[in-house]
């Protein structure tokens, strides 16, 4: 397997479905519209619509009931990215080497467009019952609400803001991580699962693959801003020391960090190998997420 | 019938409903937690799970089933009041005669809260399929989705922000008004038509009697801004004028604003009795809306 063709490939695919759910700019809200279109096309790895599809492919899963949701969740993603570059939040002005919504189209809109994008999100997963009325779909919709709500990514947000210059312990930075970061990826690889229709035991084994994938992929994420460099990255690197944020590289140093990077993909290989099915992309697509340099 | 005594009994049980379905104050994240019950229990009408729920006894609805789309349909109107009154929106440190959440809890706090409304909000509605898993509750998330977004809520809002301290015309004033506020009071009773079993008929003419009583209703807001006093509103009157918003008043008088707030909701009222079905309390609370001094 060509992986870097592989990877292009569904990029593309993953944009080409953004391109056929968001909304078009047109009409007397044309700024807001323009303002969430600028934030997702802003690039990015596109990671959970991709991990989602997968997922998806790994036990079977057919037909279009994927899409909206792959669209979904980048739109929430996108949404808590824009909020978080917000001047009350992170005070951001540059993200993926580009200037932050909020900054090319004022701090108003940046709130509107970060709301729009959520609530659109919603509007849009919702859409996923004109293409299939089951019961996972309705299974899928609540897994997505409440990994992205207060029991998941919005509490992680919190927390780790709460966090901000206090000396933290292991038990909150594990809480944020688990959930600010992590509680995405395991919503995309869990609704992945559900709607191709795995069972609950293969359910649960992909939520602790997610977990293990996505402290793996933050704790790579905490020692990139220490090692690279802001070209490299499309940000500036120190953004955590800068602001007082206890991470998993400045608790342990960043050799423990490495290690833990590796022994947790390992453990998620070595579940997903052991699902009958096979999907050999999505190994691939781990190993890659935790060797990234940016 | 007493009225005021009926509509004393609606808001309690509305405030239960709320009590049953906003997240506890609880966990790390409590802090969000808390801020979102604040703005929730800041008060107010309850104008919309009102209208949502009599629209739907007004269609013999009957079951549970309302309930998570009331509780819901609350929570979006608060966020976008706490979104609202952040610096960076309206700046407004007053609400029904309490200070806003942003100005409680912090900036980064009020957008996080109120994001966590609007998350929580799909959260709950989405939980109405584990109460009736049928294709009307898949239309009332789409109805619910639709109206608070950019083609309904959020659209208005951006207009809105947009329009200060220009010289917009009627149309871009009545675009403001049919999404800003129009929106929601629309959602809330066709989703309580739909949920009820409403033919196509039915719930047309609910959507054109919401859109009087919503024009009307955002009149009167209008009036009042300028006829009220701070101690009766709860919040400073003469905030148009002094955020340059150009409103039905500044258009067209008091007089002619007083006028229209009338035959909108006379012929809201005529088309409601024109239903064989009959909610008396309904149609009082309609005439309430309109003579309201707060």
């Amino acid at each position: 397997m060509d992986f870097k063709k592989e990877l292009n490939l569904r990029t593309e695919e993953i944009n080409n479905i953004l391109d056929e759910y968001m909304p078009k700019t047109d009409g007397k809200q044309k700024t807001v519209i323009d303002a969430m279109n600028y934030s997702i096309s802003a690039g990015g790895k596109r990671l959970r619509p991709m991990l989602m599809n997968e997922t998806f492919k790994l036990f079977g899963g057919e037909g279009d009931v994927i899409k909206p949701f792959m669209a979904a969740i980048e739109m929430i993603h996108t949404y808590s990215l824009v909020h978080d570059d917000l001047p009350a939040m992170d005070n951001d002005e540059y993200r993926r080497g580009k200037k932050t919504t909020h900054v090319v189209y004022g701090e108003a809109m940046g709130i509107l467009a970060g709301d729009a994008l959520l609530n659109y999100a919603f509007e849009t997963a919702s859409s996923a019952f004109d293409i299939l009325f089951e019961k996972k779909v309705a299974k899928a919709l609540k897994i997505l609400s409440e990994k992205s709500g207060i029991y998941g990514m919005i509490g992680g947000q919190v927390v780790d803001i709460e966090s901000e210059g206090k000396k933290v312990g292991t038990d909150t930075l594990e809480f944020v991580h688990a959930n600010k970061t992590g509680a995405l990826i395991v919503a995309s690889m869990q609704i992945g699962a559900v709607l191709a229709g795995a069972d609950r035991d293969d359910e649960n084994k992909i939520v602790s693959i997610a977990s293990d994938i996505g402290f793996a992929f933050q704790i790579q994420d905490d020692i990139l801003d220490i090692t690279s460099t802001t070209e490299t990255l499309g940000k500036p690197v120190g953004s955590d020391e800068k602001n007082e944020k206890i991470t998993y590289v400045s608790l342990n140093g960043i050799d423990k960090a490495k290690k833990e990077v590796a022994t947790l993909s390992e453990r998620a290989l070595n579940k997903l190998s052991s699902f009958e099915n096979k999907n050999e992309f999505l190994a691939e697509l781990i190993k890659m997420l935790i060797k990234r340099e940016k």
